[in-house]
C-alpha cells in the first residue's frame, strides 16, 4: 500500500440492517425504528444509524485495504447528510499520509457516498499496517 | 443538559453481537470471527469490532443524553485497548463544551470502559441538541 491507493465496499442498507443494528447496540432512537414519528421529524422518514454506515469503513480496512492484520487505532466520522433505508452506500478509504513509516502508522481518508454520489460521511482512520505491506511513495 | 452532565449505557458483548455485526457490515475479518486464527494473533483470541463498541456511544446520545431529536454531527473513536467477546463494556458521554449556544452545538467527551475499569475507547462527539434542552452553565 502506498499513498493514493484506495479501496471501497458498497452495500444497500436494508430495514433489516437497521433493526438488527438497533438490537445489537440498544440504539432504538425512534428516528431509526419508528416510521410514524420519523415522518414528523426534520428527516421526513426513518434514517440509518450513522455509526452503522460508518462501520462500512471498518469493513474496507479489515477486509480489503490494508486488510487482515491491520490494527485499528482511530476512526473519525463526520455525518454530513442523512442516509435513508434503501440507500446504496459506498465506503471508500484512501491512503493519505504515512504518519510513521518505522511504526507503520498510516492515516486513511474516508468518504461514504450514496447512490446519487452525494457524500453522507467524511472522516479519517488511523491504522497500524501489517509488516511488509507499506511502501514509501516514489519521490 | 449542561457542562459536566453525563449518561452511560452498559452491555455485555456476546458472540451473537459480533457475528450479527459482521453480517450487517460485511466485516468478516478473521480477528473477529475465526477463533483458530485469532488465537495465533497478537490478541490471543477473537476481539469485538471497534465500531460495534463505539456504537454504544451513539446509543447513549440517541436514547439518553441529549436523547431523542439530537442530530449527530461527528463521532471520533480512539481504540486504545482490545475488547474481548464476553466483556461488559460501559459507554459514557459527558457534556464537555458548548461550541455554539445559539446553534445548540455541543461537544461530548466519550469513554468506553470494560468490567475491569480499563478504558477501551476514548473520543468525542459533536451533536446538535434539541431546542430547549441546553442550559448555559452557571458562572
Amino acid at each position: 500500500m502506498k499513498i493514493g491507493d484506495s479501496a471501497s465496499f458498497e452495500k444497500t442498507i436494508s430495514e433489516f440492517d437497521v433493526y438488527q443494528f438497533a438490537g445489537i447496540t440498544g440504539d432504538f432512537n425512534p428516528i431509526h425504528i419508528n416510521k410514524v414519528e420519523a415522518e414528523q421529524s426534520v428527516f421526513g422518514e426513518r434514517i440509518v444509524h450513522g455509526m452503522l454506515a460508518g462501520s462500512l469503513l471498518s469493513t474496507v480496512i479489515g477486509m480489503y485495504m490494508p486488510g487482515k492484520g491491520t490494527i485499528y487505532m482511530e476512526q473519525d466520522c463526520k455525518f454530513v447528510s442523512p442516509i435513508k433505508i434503501g440507500d446504496t452506500i459506498k465506503a471508500t478509504v484512501t491512503c493519505e499520509e504515512i504518519i510513521n513509516f518505522e511504526k507503520r502508522i498510516v492515516k486513511l481518508g474516508n468518504f461514504v457516498t450514496n447512490q446519487d454520489g452525494k457524500t453522507v460521511i467524511e472522516g479519517y482512520s488511523v491504522v497500524k499496517v501489517p509488516k511488509g505491506r507499506i511502501e514509501k511513495s516514489e519521490e
